[in-house]
């Protein structure tokens, strides 16, 4: 059960005490006052837990401050929508604010392998004024004889490039709750001179105690990638996991699926499900379409179908995108032939933005004026 | 082997008999002439047939009429690409052009119940002048004991509708050869007030007597499409032998496969495929929101599901949409649950509408001025 | 809804027109008199269609001469248990009788191509006293370039070297209705020398077109194969087409499901199917381990994984099973790879000999004595 | 590129340090001994790593001592058979000898819940003269809000009783490294009263970080269980994990694999890798019936499905078998649909043992004699 406060409550507000306290007087349960800072306004709201089956709603609803009432089922308890009773508000990381409603690409390098690619790279980000990217230090490999990153070695010096050239968020995977304290130290020892969100990848999607060491810290937010073998449900209740540890600040990023329908491409890609996590949660929504597609093959317009993919996921809503750049493809030592070269960059950038626009002007055609 | 001719050849071209006599003086070799008026130019090709690996590229070039020499390989003989070697001309069907760079609605009936239903759906797409349609005589059903639609019995009367709304081509599928002849008797009896394009379900994608039937008459053109459960590629050669029998006039449609990483969508949506189809072959390629989604579940924007999946195709260069609509949904004999109801088509239309304008923006800035 | 009559009621029992006429005193309520002539005994089956919810069962058990009354539903209203509630009697034809107690193994050609072969394929059958065979006559491929089978020209002389080695029933591959009158007339013209089992192979599961013409005819059983990329259920749906239409004598044929984690096999393996499609339905289950495996690879016990998945197949009571064999695999114009080859016929058939006596030890422990 | 010494070598053999010494002269190039001790004899292998491809095996062959002289690919280096040039000896862990030619079943606990279950199971197990089981303390479930097993709390009374009830090995799941120290440190602490098999779910299967963790110690053996939406090939590479970081004392578990197609069953059953997994690697392969069906639904014949596709697993060689077991699974908290009954245990033992006897007379007639 959820009581959402009217928005823009003060912190000090004695309604927000005394609904507090009013819920504390039935047996068993529990309370967590939750703030949000949103874009435009916060939102606050509190918690029950415990059994509150039996807790009434009216006494709630009574309080001026006291927006609505929301009864959630145990079904992503934290991340979900709730039939629609609760909003999206998006969360702020380091100058970034992430929602339903926002629009960031994450371009980088799948992994880094030497400072002049992630120099150059950076470099072509901020040329173009872009402040997030991709950068992957710990990489799992199918194989345990396939390179397997640079690790927490290069973590200083990605950090300290990221910071000269302006970017405020690296997503990054890690895969061991030692990478978590590793990139925290490193975050520390460079002056935070960047930031990091925490990727889980899509093999650790049901690592369940990984999910847990990242949400048991609320200093760094999470991209939680679908799980490629396992149904959305699946992997809505696996991102849970990370929720219910207390870390809210999460996006879910879809990545394709593996099946043998979706040859020619690495996997099948599923941006189809775009809207549908967007009902079903609060959690801003990624597309990855490098690992989705997985190849460089165009279409007879001369369009990349990563290009296509990715605008079909822009078009339908998606909030981030996360994109393999190289600085020199042939070169990488992971996943090199799904990378965009640096100067594909500017041309990239540009179909996003017809396509974002194109969702702009979907919704507001639904907006009355 | 294929000899491209230059465009605009004149049908009495002198070369176009000498690349034929020389071509049938190699041992085994037959020929075909295809001529194929497109939009803004006619093509003709000379197909060489037989043992044509020894047949050498070098006298056909030597034509001032001929363009190019392309050879193929088996795969794909007539409806691939090979290797971008051909172009994608298109082609006509009762003033209706359909090519890789047209684009078409074909809003209607998934299953025709009453007269009062088809007269006023066509109307409604009169209404906003679309001229194609679809319109479900024979239905193919999971179980003996559903509806099997009304069959020859309604031809007459929703080819006279049609006629009299300005309905130019109607997608209609067939399930048995019995079908073709009835349709094109009962066109027939109607003084062609309307088309047909026959449709290949998805059931019967590999069903090659069905498609040896389709393709043995080229009368009307053919809307294959995708099976659920097969690779890509399998369906491609599926629909090979529709243009191996003879009919060239072929448009391949997407309509999601069948797994259960697509839920909550009744099928995996499947539209990253178009750019690949369009690389792959010569077709104009189709996309079936409503058997991919199957429902009609709404984003947070308020955008159905349905609108969604449809603009993701169409902003990847679909050439057509496949889409039930109905004007009471809730009695529909089949698939009810998935029409968009009559009211909601303008608002789809003009959804549609920025998708397609987003595609030719991409598309444009690759084109040098 | 079923009324079951006692076993071996005598066919003129003044009892069953006492049923039978009961049951058309209810409107709407139509009847069909089912007879089974079983192994052991004959059972009479009197099917009340239409409007028979409102159809008490009481008047009907005080007849005498019924055993009980089982309510049906519709799904798999022929084919069904009904939860239990009817029995799988099974059937016979030309001097063969099958059923879920029965066991048969029909080794064969996948697809005839010499007289030659086929002559030495039925005389190895012949020398280990098998009298059912499969034989490929209509080829459907997946590209209209490979080999199509020799049809109609060949079943002469395939009939009449069975019959000369006492082959009793051939599975053979329908992929058109006008296979069933050149099988019907072939047959006839060699004086029944043999007899066909009329197979709908997986990729016209649902070619329900198709469907209905096997069941129209009650001549000749059928051999159902599951469709390749469509749920069990979907498969047993697309199967109660060819029983509505009237031909009950059916045998369901598990043949592998197409998905990537089946590989390094050719489909993935279904045989973990054949309880469910014992306890869902009355029909016998015959298994295909050639097309499910679909390669020679054998296992370091040296026992080739094709009769691994067989007696996988048999030890959860398979009733028949459909092999390919081939004398000269390496010529095989289809399916070569996975054909066994005929020396090794009678390892195969001892093989299976074992796994079908562990079945009858398993079956036989359960049984009280 | 391994050189495998002659059966029983000694382990002072000078022909052992004169090989060693001679790969050590090549640049690069360092070795591992590793001594294997199988039921009746001893295998010596000496693993030359580095850059062998230029290691001639000439000079190796010439020893007295050296069996053979086997090129490995870098795929499946430690676990593969590398076209059967290894052969796959077993390993012995606390008096339970494992290989590919041995068979033990391994009942338990799915969750551990309480003392009087775990006491009463054991003893069920005992009463058979089983010697094997499994027990579940650690669970990874779909949900945060699901049971999430009792940890190490368990563990001491656990390991207690399976000693009282002479338990040599039972299978655990681990999801986090702590888990193995925690099992270690109980294992001690109890005085050693049983053993622990490590067990790697399906949801890590592709968790590198405890891959890398299990294989890191040599004092327990691993069950791997396969990842549920990854091929077989994918998994094995997982499981290289294991061996690459020194532990070789491994059994690759099949448990089903995800999706729709195995409907009604919770995983599509996936036995027919039995063989496949045996040639590939030199593992010992499982089998786990209980998580592949996930109910109890019987045959016609009153055999469940789970004893039937136990039985599938065994004919075709399977060398271990998990099975779910419960004093009360009305009561179990995770999994009780799929669980046996104490009371059951002693036919599905007696049903086993007819399909382990199978696969040993299908051998047998291989062997010459």
């Amino acid at each position: 059960m959820i009581i959402v406060m009217r928005a823009d409550l003060a912190a000090e507000s004695p309604d927000l005490d005394r609904v507090v306290a009013l819920a504390r007087t039935f047996p068993g349960v529990t309370t967590e006052v939750r703030r949000i800072q949103g874009a435009t306004r916060s939102v606050t709201e509190v918690y029950l837990l415990g059994p509150t089956h039996v807790v009434p709603s009216t006494p709630f609803e009574e309080f001026e401050s006291v927006e609505k009432v929301v009864r959630i089922t145990q079904r992503y308890r934290f991340i979900g929508r709730h039939d629609a009773g609760l909003e999206a508000v998006g969360f702020e990381y380091n100058g970034v604010f992430l929602s339903q409603d926002t629009f960031h690409v994450l371009p980088g390098l799948c992994a880094v392998d030497t400072l002049e690619h992630v120099d150059r790279t950076f470099a072509a980000l901020a040329a173009l004024g872009i402040i997030t990217a991709r950068a992957g230090a710990y990489k799992p490999r199918s194989s345990p004889y396939d390179f397997q990153g640079l690790g927490k070695a290069c973590l200083p010096w990605v950090f300290e490039r990221a910071g000269r050239h302006g970017i405020k968020m690296i997503a990054m995977e890690v895969t061991h709750e030692d990478h978590i304290d590793e990139i925290r130290a490193a975050l520390k020892d460079t002056g935070f001179a960047t930031g990091v969100m925490l990727q889980v990848g899509t093999r650790n999607a049901q690592n369940f105690e990984l999910l847990k060491a990242v949400g048991a810290q609320t200093e760094l937010p999470v991209l939680f990638k679908r799980g490629m073998g396992i149904t959305l449900e699946e992997s809505l209740n696996a991102c849970e996991y990370v929720a219910s540890g207390g870390n809210r600040r999460i996006v879910f990023c879809l990545r394709g699926v593996k099946t043998h329908l979706g040859d020619p491409h690495r996997n099948f890609v599923d941006f189809a499900h775009v809207p549908v996590v967007k009902r079903q949660t609060r959690l801003p929504v990624c597309v990855d379409p490098s690992h989705s597609v997985g190849r460089r093959s165009a279409g007879p317009d001369g369009l990349l179908d990563i290009f296509h993919v990715t605008c079909q996921g822009v078009i339908a809503g998606a909030n981030m995108v996360l994109v393999d750049i190289h600085p020199a493809p042939d070169e990488a030592l992971c996943d090199g032939p799904q990378a965009l070269r640096l100067e594909e960059l500017s041309a990239f950038m540009e179909d996003v933005r017809i396509a974002r626009a194109a969702y702009e002007a979907r919704r507001a055609r639904l907006t009355p004026r």
